[in-house]
């Protein structure tokens, strides 16, 4: 099965958005093995738009649509394609229940203008759009496909994981392309390289390519065959091959986070952890928070930016913070050991240092000390982490969970 | 002058990372009244590279190369464009005294290969880039440029602003484009269309667009002229009759974030402020925190996911838990009055809610209370939002930050 995405929107065109949507959803078709011979971006106008489907109706069988779903005027994509289609658009009752609902709780009035995104091309099975009001949209139409999303990514995503994936996986079925994704943390890309130069191939059936994202470095192996099993069955030898050269470098796999990784050591054991942040002024807390059901694990959180709350919340003598300073190894493990007991918490995890600008040279932007307090002792690290503020502080929490980690894998002795 | 954008690497191509570069340099380019003609993505093969540079070459005088610049194997951009365009690579001593700076800083060997980075086009003149280790690059030849820019957005993106765009603004002149963005918090895309009714133009002259963006809308302003200071009139009278149709529902400019236009509040009036966070889980102090300076007005946050942190680091009363329950009016109210007074700070601001996923119908999602505790009273703000567990925590800090603006702006009253 070949496809084309269509993304509309001016936003896109003159680049005022990112055309997120696109890289998500090349991703997403590969991997179903489903061929994406090119991507277009157009504008509102209903000409671009038809030209653009009309273009794509020749040369493929599936056409994703992206955007224009929305209740502005200038939301048209549906009504053009139902006109090239030569398709009517017909109210969904069960749409504008669903709207009737979501705009009372909101206390909204369900305008008529509104009521817009409750007509769809007659024949059409409607997916649901958890963080939105337009419906995703599949119409099967003489041997072909036609897809349409809503344009805002936090709405396209979860439509396309829940539902259009699923579908899709019924209907493509030619051939065989399967990619894992791994995630490493604690080593850099060219490190990683020297470490999988045998495995490492930009071409080769698997092919293994590195990629770096911010933190982290994610390793791509992509297989492609037409037996079902020997494709699953070369993924899984690759990706031992590769655990065997990086041991716990490797955290995870697919779209897992480090953050949930390590809530999954917190549920198995029903451990508890309490954070006391400086530098990262958060993120640690919020980081561990996305997690559904961390309220199980997470109890509380401290961000001490000031001298003051550190003596006064955490009991950081005044004497260390004079002599070893705010930003210390010492300051650290008293920061994780007091919040640990004050918060009666299995885990203390404390994070100081400094997240700049600063000019002052007693102030080395990117120092950052991080210590876990735990039932059999306390560790602390050293990090000297480089770029802006914000930055400093995603390395800051995302090392502080990583260490955590790695002492739930026993590597931290 | 004309540009076409060569965004290199598999990783774009094949949809495992977002072409956020395109859209970003899309942006920056129509704002310099540069005409963007296309961008093309080709993978890390030299082949492709240079196919794509030289049918470029053929068509415009601006070539915006992005990606390939790191230091492994399948990065070639660099050397790929010296032999099309008939250029030695020389290495630079100041990038590789810089180089060796920054590895010794993090206690990385400066291996040969990691060198290469050293090396550059004759003739070259190279940007800083404070996030990573590859220079950008321009080269001015036979009328043309050529710049080459690192592939990950966050190295990319402060060497725009920062040399880029200053170097492009010397160098285009002929015609006028200026676009100027909005930011609007707190009324939908579809009010503020019926609020704009007059203005919105979709293809006029000025153009007034609305795109939303996550918790807030932004509208896009782009006039044309001839002339700088007429075009500048415009854009401001524009601005001007917006202003007047929305008032505070307009809270900045450009690249101005919510937590930016707050900061300047603080810093004005030396004001402090503390935080207590329940269902954001430190999404509002990270947000604050992310203003360089911000420890001169940030005094202290605590994350207090249970109810035993609520009553014993802010002292709710087990009788309010108890009746009212965790997630109400009365709980955010004391929650922000005490972190107020134990912060000795100007401001407290509390968030207390529902983030979800639950299907407990005593627990309903989205339902979220916002208290700012000031020297004038204490405001609290019930909001129901929709979405997933990291929007609705996104929306509550963001209302969060919202309620301080407007109390400042003398709203609330």
């Amino acid at each position: 099965m070949k496809a084309e995405i269509i993304n509309v929107g001016n936003e896109v065109l003159l680049g005022y958005v990112l055309n997120e949507n696109a890289s998500f959803l090349s991703k997403k078709l590969a991997s179903l093995g489903i061929e994406l011979m090119c991507h277009t971006v157009v504008g509102d106008q209903s000409g671009s738009i038809g030209s653009a489907f009309r273009k794509a109706w020749e040369r493929v069988e599936l056409i994703i649509l992206t955007g224009g779903m929305g209740t502005t005027v200038d939301d048209i994509t549906k009504e053009v394609v139902c006109q090239e289609a030569g398709l009517a658009l017909e109210k969904s009752l069960d749409w504008e229940i669903h709207l009737e609902k979501l705009y009372e709780k909101v206390g909204i009035e369900l305008e008529e203008k509104r009521r817009k995104q409750a007509y769809v091309p007659e024949g059409a099975v409607l997916m649901p759009n958890e963080n939105g009001t337009a419906p995703g949209i599949i119409i099967e139409l003489q041997e072909k496909l036609i897809i349409l999303l809503p344009g805002p990514p936090e709405e396209l995503k979860p439509m396309v994981e829940q539902s259009v994936v699923p579908y899709l996986e019924r209907k493509a079925s030619a051939g065989i392309i399967k990619t894992r994704v791994l995630r490493v943390i604690g080593l850099g890309e060219a490190t990683l390289e020297q470490r999988l130069s045998e495995l490492i191939d930009l071409e080769g059936n698997p092919r293994v390519v590195l990629m770096a994202q911010h933190t982290e470095v994610h390793i791509y192996v992509t297989v492609k065959g037409d037996d079902q099993s020997r494709v699953q069955e070369m993924i899984q030898e690759t990706e031992e091959r590769i655990k065997g050269k990086l041991g716990s470098f490797l955290y995870g796999a697919e779209e897992e986070t480090l953050e949930e990784v390590v809530a999954g050591f917190f549920f198995e054991g029903e451990f508890t952890v309490a954070t006391a942040e400086s530098c990262s002024g958060g993120l640690l807390a919020h980081k561990l928070t996305n997690v559904p059901g961390s309220s199980n694990y997470f109890v509380r959180g401290i961000v001490c930016y000031s001298n003051e709350a550190k003596m006064e919340l955490l009991k950081v003598p005044k004497e260390i913070l004079d002599t070893a300073g705010a930003v210390s190894e010492e300051t650290a493990r008293i920061m994780a050991d007091n919040i640990k007991s004050y918060a009666m918490a299995d885990f203390g995890l404390s994070i100081t240092g400094y997240a700049g600008p600063s000019d002052d040279p007693m102030e080395p932007v990117g120092l950052v000390y991080i210590a876990l307090s735990t039932p059999r002792g306390t560790y602390c690290q050293r990090c000297n982490f480089w770029g802006d503020r914000v930055s400093i502080k995603e390395q800051s929490a995302v090392y502080a969970l990583n260490l955590l980690r790695l002492y739930f894998l026993g590597f931290t002795e």
